[in-house]
């Protein structure tokens, strides 16, 4: 028995690794979230059981307790269960408790990296996350909650990526300028990263929001530093 | 024209993307760096030119000047020409002369994201570099020279993921603790990550020098963090 953490990556097929496309293909069971392309779902079996445990920011989405339950369950019945994550499985893919839950049965546990957003969003904008003179300095952090982070110190970073910071924008902007980012520092939001709808703003500190004003921004990743100058 | 910018991940074809392998398979010329493993070029056609361009620590590699020039040379001749980068090209790749190189002339550039060490070793090594409590912030440096990063803003970080950084290990540590980490603080060391030779050796700042003394670390990732508490 072997359950498998996978990355999905950050869309279809195109961005999923020849492993994880060769392990979804034989999967018994797909316990997956809601961010998941459909196109990946479709090339695992008919007789695959693919269970939806969609995680969505703000929307009514399964409790950790019961996807916890269901790995378990399904982990004690079958040969292959496969746990999908968008992106990589270990970047902000909150699947400590899952690994835990499955610590009290006697299963195989293997993990797949996958593509993850911090890092391909930014590439498919055209931005270098890190540059020899730039960039020596590569922070991710996400930003549902942006009293969690220390940004005192995350001001001094060259290079921040931002996940799931587009309803904090401007917080996010007010702490930078506290901890002393110029005004005019740059910043990119790119939303639908990946996608045939990507989009990319770009801008300074001071001037981002009104760029982005009424704008659902959501999902998007942030990246603030100045290797956004040198956009290719 | 295009030129496309490939990242081939950690290893062999299993950690390549779908996009990447089929992009491979028709290219008329790979241009490759010395890590690139032989399975992934052997997928292209054998028409296909492929020019090694090894950069690695310590040899004798190809001038940064002659590969733009390699670069450009095969972009006017060819339809197809990738550029083919370990990892991910963004993550530390350097490939910014080689972008300006190719502006001055016509062609299309294409960028595939690729499974970056940075991120998919740790997890292959079972550590989660996010947590919802011990890692709320990961960082990622490149160590061949610690004198030009910020290890006042660096011993503050929740995680932190040093690549290149093997043989500097005592002065990462010197660094830390100088900034105030304890020497009780965690720390893992992952060789050959992805390979069938992986390797991970844990300790604390304290005693992991000892525990890996007379071993050549290089390639490896190093992990600072509390998240190395609770590898799974």
């Amino acid at each position: 028995m072997t359950v498998y953490f996978i990355g999905a990556g950050i869309g279809g097929i195109d961005y999923l690794t020849i492993k994880a496309h060769r392990i979804i293909c034989d999967a018994e069971v797909i316990i997956y979230d809601a961010l998941i392309d459909t196109e990946i779902l479709d090339i695992a079996s008919d007789d695959c059981l693919k269970i939806c445990v969609g995680k969505r920011g703000g929307k009514v989405s399964t409790p950790q307790a019961t996807i916890n339950d269901l790995l378990v369950q399904y982990a004690k019945q079958y040969h292959s269960v496969i746990r999908l994550k968008s992106g990589d499985p270990a970047i902000f893919g909150r699947i400590n408790s899952e690994l835990d839950a499955l610590q009290c049965i006697d299963t195989d546990i293997q993990f797949i990296p996958g593509i993850s957003s911090a890092l391909a969003v930014p590439l498919l904008a055209g931005i270098m996350l890190t540059e020899k003179d730039d960039s020596r300095c590569l922070t991710i952090v996400t930003a549902h909650n942006i009293n969690l982070l220390n940004w005192s110190i995350l001001s001094q970073i060259d290079t921040l990526v931002i996940l799931m910071g587009g309803k904090n924008l401007s917080l996010i902007i007010q702490q930078l300028q506290l901890y002393g980012r110029s005004p005019n520092f740059p910043i990119a939001i790119i939303k639908n990263g990946g996608s045939p709808q990507q989009q990319t703003w770009k801008g300074t500190l001071s001037d981002i929001v009104e760029k982005t004003l009424n704008i659902s921004l959501s999902p998007c990743i942030i990246v603030i530093g100045n290797v956004i100058k040198n956009e290719k």
